[in-house]
């Protein structure tokens, strides 16, 4: 629902059909495949067990790191996301297996719940009496926060409102413990999540108070006296044992309009600028907005991998410093990819700005697409711009955070196709949708076929209930050179304001709208200052970001593009027709340097082939060498 | 003294004076500057005071890492290393205040010394009931074998035996405690080291024993059952308790003849391969000569840096693998380079063979001397090819080993400049000595002139007792494209001999040789398997690797060097005058990019002008950016 208070909302995928072929068939390999398999994996990893509260607990065994950290304290989030993943698939296709399995989990959150409305699997099991002791590492939050978003995807799927009711008991008791007024704890999260969750409630539902929870967990972060060195200190600990040490780490280091800069932990950070900017579009606050460009600017200009991947750094799953973009060793968490179109998405709400949709297309097509194999039974967690081959795609993950996050990203893609607002419908990708969407309270069919994202050609068709007048505002990405549009069938010159065609007009029925967006495959420099990147190119074909894989071009790692070799595409036979890109290259003929380690004479090199694929494919034929920035070697007359 | 048996042997530094500008003023900055501010050092850092055995010992606060390892079990050879660099300065110019320093250590160690002779300071002085009870990791071999190279050094240089007559006391201590005799424990060093001064004291002495036991510690090394982990069981510890974990740390992972790859820590390996080269040629083991030519190839040839420095990696201070040479986290210890130029020089002394006196002059004009700053009282430990401008020179260092390594080094640098043997003398380096020989029981004076390793016009001069028939061998080096010779006055026809001119002839009182050896500043490309220097070139002038500093050119990092740039050599008013290399260069227009993280235009480059110095000489004029290895750019008509 369009707020008055609001320029534009995303419509929500309950609106969206996918019609495409691409978004089709990774839909239904999610639905097929995906969401069955991590059920079974829920099972068979314990973390299903994980959900029944039961004073005979059997011991468990609960493995911790060296710093007596345990990933079971997030376990519920786990169960939640798989809710909510599965909940955007029932949507698309009824399954009354999967429908059992889900109420299989809510009776037992249901028989688990304390009087209070306390709900915490962890701490229920465990440890009852140290509850809401340690906000800054234990999840409590975080897991409220995805068992809420499980809840809402489960009541708009099915209209089952039993999980729905019981996080709001959750909530409630939440409410209690946390907030502005006198004799309630100034705590937040350590994981932020429960932010923008309770704003999708809020959209959900209308009521005020889900906002104003949202809002006091934004502004209370950071703030002095410091709820997280009071705790600690409560808890009898200094900061010397905590192994992140720095409040960076969490983005709590400063209150949240302070910051400027992109630190810590990728995933909490990006979860909470989409909390951020989604709090700021709601509430119009300019200088939460602010912030939430500012942080962009400083992440997308400074600290983002080509790919739409995010914090190069595993020691903590985040940000290091600016350029710092190491490309074999790149952490780019699938999560944070996710996370980051979350946040795009809700910059877009704030304001229709082509620079937003950009980031959303890219990381949503590269980035966080690359964390599901195309079978859909296999993972990336990390996700390098090079491998020796050592790097592999898991079935599980002793962390299994990033497989539910992907899964319901493509199970709920139907979201971030387009947004309405007062006297505007807006496409930020294409791919082939049917949405109804309520246009200043008037019925709009809007219908979109390509072939996107490996063809630029995107015909738009109208469905209205007579004449209309509005902006139809379709997305020229920063990627097009060029591009043309027809109305009708007739050329119509038009211009774009910050990355959007905005044709305002009277609408008829039936009126088509033809924008071709040509594709070529073309370079990408990085930055001189990304010291991993010099003398080297990134391809790009569209919105996709393509790599060199040993599959195809056994010459990796001694590969060189000359900087004037074409670029051509090229349909592919493998995964399911995909466009390749195929240029002369040069390898490095190793076989004839010899044995010395040191020469005189510069290596020679022989004529190839080379041929990239998109990045999102790779792995998909088993692990192998893979580079997506290839070293550039001088022109050369015949290519 | 050249043995029979031998083809070979260094002429030892009490023989050869240095009368050359270049080692003239590096010797004087040893001898004025370094031994001086050194012997303070070890005052200053309590060192000196570790020499002192007393019963009413103060408690020490002894310094321990996260494994519980001390620095302070190998004082001792800091002590030595000092004794024997002060001794060689000595021998070219008395200085009673050394003296009497030296004979104030001799004298502490003289009272610590137990009845039995052992004369461990360390162990004296915190756990004497626990002596030799860890070879693997505590020092004990390691600094009795720097205490005698110590010992003789001083000998040698002025005559004085109390240290050696101690030495010796304590080496029949370690004959009676070690050896392959029924009764005698299985030991040898983990750190190796005695081994080298063993056979040096057999060259000085002519004893046979000290031959023995050092092939007693080299053949033993390894054997089963395992000597290192008996003792480790004899001390109640596990495996995992050792955070080295691998025998291949200090290479007793196979008996030393069984080894082909150059494994573990750098200066263990190296002080090894240069005991089995000394005791190959000495007794003419045939079985030990293949292993060192195998551990010769395999680190020369896969596992080098151009520097000639060895051992990429801190975490073991050694060995990693093939081809794994990072520039900016390269260790590259300086004692690994000044290790190198002993085993070389040992190499030589095995066979004279060109590629030995390649890597000899290439670790110690590069990758050892860079590690003593021109002024004479800063160091460096470890060795990058390429620094952001934070890798700084040390005063002294927490374990400096390195410190006196490189003294020692430089101020005996007259024992690697020429070899005799039967009819036989050969020089390999070059730059200005005079030498008294003795071939075939006849006096020879070899004067040799250049001003190596700036300029390659060397000239020899022999005196002689009357007509002498010999081989002059010159060595041409490796990186020399072309020569000319004349002898006096008239150019010959020469060829080389495995790196040698070898030219046999009856010589006479007077004669005169001219070798020609053409300096020009040329590129350096590395194997295609070296991922960090893909694309890169090093620049060469002669024996020296040059660097590019930011304070020449500040375009570092973003510096390219076109492929057909012209490398001009100029004589630069700074370090006294040494030979820069120019090129005209490119560099990335940084400014000119603009805000965007990735672009689809390359980045614009600007013409600048690149200048590289040696890199022994880098970080002489403060801490600064630096790279050896500089990208190429295509090649273009104008340069």
């Amino acid at each position: 629902m369009t707020k008055p208070s609001r320029k534009s909302l995303a419509v929500p995928f309950t609106d969206v059909e996918l019609t495409g072929a691409f978004w089709k068939e990774r839909l239904d390999t999610v639905l097929e495949t995906t969401i069955p398999t991590q059920y079974a994996k829920l099972e068979e990893s314990g973390i299903r067990e994980c959900m029944k509260r039961r004073d005979d607990n059997p011991p468990l065994y609960i493995p911790r790191n060296e710093h007596g950290f345990t990933q079971e304290i997030f376990r519920d989030s786990d169960a939640a996301k798989w809710i909510e993943a599965a909940s955007y698939a029932l949507r698309h296709r009824m399954d009354d297996t999967i429908v059992a399995q889900i109420e299989g989990i809510i009776d037992d959150l249901e028989a688990a719940q304390e009087p209070d409305g306390y709900l915490n699997l962890w701490y229920l099991r465990h440890e009852p009496e140290n509850r809401w002791t340690n906000l800054r590492d234990n999840h409590e939050l975080y897991c409220a926060g995805h068992m809420l978003e499980g809840a809402l995807a489960y009541w708009q799927a099915t209209g089952r409102r039993r999980l729905l009711d019981i996080t709001e008991r959750y909530l409630d008791h939440i409410r209690d413990m946390f907030g502005p007024e006198p004799g309630k704890r100034k705590g937040y999260p350590g994981h932020q999540e429960i932010e923008l969750a309770l704003i999708k409630l809020y959209h959900a539902t209308g009521e005020q108070k889900h906002l104003e929870l949202a809002k006091y967990f934004i502004d209370q972060r950071g703030q002095h006296p410091h709820y997280f060195i009071e705790e600690m200190q409560a808890r009898g600990e200094a900061n010397e044992d905590w192994v992140q040490g720095t409040l960076e780490y969490n983005q709590s280091h400063l209150p949240v309009r302070e910051q400027t800069k992109v630190v810590g932990h990728a995933v909490r950070a990006m979860y909470m600028y989409a909390a951020m900017a989604d709090m700021a579009a709601e509430t119009a606050d300019e200088d939460l907005a602010r912030a939430c460009r500012a942080l962009w600017h400083d992440v997308v200009d400074r600290r983002m991998y080509v790919t739409g991947g995010f914090g190069p750094s595993a020691s903590n799953e985040g940000f290091t410093e600016d350029w710092d973009l190491p490309n074999a060793t790149a952490y780019a968490e699938t999560c944070a990819s996710v996370a980051m179109v979350f946040w795009a998405r809700r910059m877009l709400d704030l304001e229709l700005d082509g620079q937003y949709a950009d980031i959303m297309e890219l990381s949503l097509f590269n980035g966080a697409l690359v964390g599901l194999s195309r079978k859909g039974d296999t993972y990336f967690y990390d996700n390098p711009l090079e491998s020796d081959g050592s790097h592999h795609r898991w079935d599980w993950h002793f962390c299994p955070c990033c497989t539910m996050n992907v899964s319901r990203l493509i199970a709920s893609v139907a979201g971030y196709f387009c947004s309405t607002g007062p006297g505007l419908a807006a496409m930020h990708i294409y791919g082939g949708i049917e949405a109804k969407l309520d246009i200043d309270g008037r019925p709009v069919t809007l219908s979109e076929a390509s072939g996107y994202p490996y063809d630029g050609t995107v015909n738009v068709e109208l469905g209205l209930d007579g004449p209309h007048s509005f902006t139809l505002a379709l997305r020229v990405p920063g990627w097009a050179k060029d591009f043309t549009v027809r109305i009708n069938g007739e050329a119509v010159t038009a211009f774009t304001e910050n990355g959007y065609l905005r044709l305002n007009r009277e609408w008829q029925d039936g009126d088509r709208v033809t924008l071709d967006l040509p594709m070529r495959g073309e370079r990408l420099w990085a930055h001189p200052n990304v010291a991993d990147d010099r003398g080297r190119v990134a391809l790009r074909r569209g919105p996709l970001v393509y790599c060199v894989e040993a599959k195809d071009t056994p010459e990796l790692p001694y590969l060189t593009l000359p900087r004037d070799a074409e670029l051509a595409t090229a349909k592919m036979n493998d995964f399911g027709g995909t466009v390749a890109i195929r240029a002369a290259a040069r390898a490095i003929d190793t076989a004839g340097w010899g044995d010395d380690l040191y020469s005189p004479h510069p290596p020679r090199t022989d004529a190839t082939t080379m041929t990239a694929i998109p990045y999102f494919l790779w792995n998909n034929r088993g692990a192998n060498r893979m580079q997506v920035w290839i070293p550039e070697s001088p022109a050369q007359a015949e290519g």
